[in-house]
């Protein structure tokens, strides 16, 4: 069941730890079948190095275990909180990578500073709200799903593909799982640019509108042109 | 004679070494058998790559070496206070982590900025005090073992099993030598978001006690859900 | 045809992954043959690891397509400007590099600090100017170019084989494109000195003139005496 | 000929490289045979990875080839004049290693701000004072040395085996090669160490003088207690 997408689902969890996003347990991902309705998804806890096809998760939206033995990972209800709202999502990941979860232990968005981040993100990566002490009590995993949902209110998902959560870490998602890594990869890449260019010029200005239209417009959208189609 | 404590720490002792937490030879593992009361440490100055299982050292709570034929690591003191404070300490670690050793160096705590520290330490990471004259010149390694014993006075070790020592490095410990090890680099890495945090953004206050609260509790205690059991 | 320059220009862009320059498909680097007016340059968007031989696509000065299945480097545009005005230079390099692209993000060139910056560039690595709007619309690589080759004027490129292109990226080249490589090497190198020594020492001055001569001196010239000849 | 000394040679210098303290080419080791006045010592500007037993060079103390087909490193003169001063040195290095090298381009020496500095250095690592003009041009290289030599007067060499050149980069040495590589690899992550120290905490002071003592002498003459003999 599910088998090609459990598949990508393993290479990129595999991949959260040789692209170097993680550190130990500390992140997932998983991806969404929009005709069946069902997430394949992480377990909990287990080493990527270790992660079997067989221990990929099929979870069905409303977190009923569908296939698989294991527990699925704890942030599951943060996932199908986002699918429930953007079935166009077709993977999310969740990671603390260094030097975005630095902007979001600051509980800062990370401006544009260049095309780097353009080519990604049309305009800064936010970060979400401060859960109450009631929704980190009553329901911190599916609450955090809530806030991110709420970021996203009026908003293409795809215009920004990432959000910080304060204190904590960061989500990605994408059109596939292999396209969340991608943007997973990238959100770190440009958090460690938009570090090192505040500490040597603090007051750096936000990234001119023209280039942020032109450099999203090259790689998203009809008008696009780069790669080979 | 305990080859299987022989085994894991040799293992723990070469971790340090690919987990990148050690340069040349600068850190050392040890695991404790509360039964036997015995203690598997590194011999001193032995290279990572090098270290063989007939090299590990098992030696008494009084430090008197029970098997082995190298001289244990210059630390042993240091571990072996330890242990007789705390005989439910599996396992211990020495490293001079380098964010982490910043830390140190500055003689500055590590502050809880996130939900990743939150994970491993319920609270900030201690500073232990500087040694007098005294006790430096008197007995070194015991007395750093000392000092690390009065910090953790009045409080369970488990619940922030870390500590820096002034202008020096770290220890961490678990209930096991692979969970010192696991508190080891997630250490390392909560110091390097710590000080990514800091450079900028200088007065971000310390984490919300309501998701320290809500991490620890995640992976900790009988109320665990993360991983599988 | 050119099967030579191909290859060699396979090989640089595979090397802008393994040198640890790039992120992605973050950058390309492309061969001019000098006598048949031709350029070999990656095409766009593909992963290093996968790129063949049979990849590399051939243009000419126009951006004609002259051999190859494959749609050059987005960024093709520029690299023809550059050998347009210089057919001297016998390779360009683009990428996103991590802290040359901090200060090309912080619009900054970099300050010659040391012997290292010396024997690679002779003074500071300029910024290009900023593009107008009209310029981005109309023709945003071309245009890169064009600013480039402005920044050059009366300059010898080899001089200081490296531009920061304000909120971008870098561009580097040389004789050759193993000799762009090795600048592009080198210059995110001596960013990240850069960096390093501002953040330290915010108001070191630029380095002596006369060891700035002595060391590009020792590279570079006749009278050079670094290497085998 | 000291075909024994090539070997250590050779395998000193690739680890340069292995180990990170180098980019491209910068950077060389040499060793010295007392007895018969020989130093064994890189050819100028060829990578590490093509560097073959045969590519070493054997000179004398004048700077003669006695042995081999390539050209010294044109940082041969540096190693001469601290050999000839020093014949008790059985190893010298060169690098510009990242961190160190931000210090020496600060020209700034290195705090002693931790106990890992002083189990290899009894001391802050000097800067050594910059040439003048007529020192550049006259004989860069052997001047280098000479100022290298005078920064020693009055010391034993072997307190702190390690010395910054304002604006350019890093000699270390000792006792071997091997030692001088170990002491190259330590100055490189006592600088980054002392890079975080300072901009977390801009005013911290040096290290205990009773911290520096007794570390150094855990490891260092008569009464070193560190490692198995």
């Amino acid at each position: 069941m599910l088998e090609e997408l459990k598949q990508r689902v393993l290479l990129a969890n595999k991949s959260l730890k040789t692209s170097g996003l993680v550190t130990l347990t500390w992140g997932n991902a998983s991806a969404f079948d929009a005709t069946k309705r069902l997430v394949a998804i992480k377990p909990s806890g287990v080493p990527y190095d270790e992660l079997k096809l067989e221990d990929i998760v099929i979870v069905d939206l409303s977190g009923n275990v569908v296939e698989g033995t294991l527990r699925p990972s704890s942030d599951c209800p943060t996932h199908l909180k986002m699918y429930q709202a953007h079935p166009e999502l077709g993977g999310i990941i969740h990671t603390h990578s260094t030097f975005a979860t630095a902007f979001a232990q600051a509980k800062r968005p990370i401006p544009p500073y260049g095309t780097t981040h353009a080519d990604a993100f049309y305009g800064e990566v936010p970060c979400a709200r401060l859960l109450s002490k009631k929704e980190i009590e009553e329901d911190y995993e599916g609450n955090t799903g809530k806030v991110i949902v709420e970021a996203l209110e009026n908003r293409d998902p795809f215009d920004v593909p990432a959000i910080l959560l304060p204190s904590h870490g960061v989500f990605t998602w994408g059109e596939s799982v292999e396209k969340a890594l991608e943007n997973a990869v990238t959100l770190e890449e440009v958090a460690k640019m938009a570090y090192l260019t505040e500490t040597i010029c603090p007051k750096t200005p936000a990234l001119d509108p023209n280039l942020m239209e032109k450099h999203h417009k090259r790689k998203h959208g009809s008008s696009a042109y780069y790669g080979q189609k």
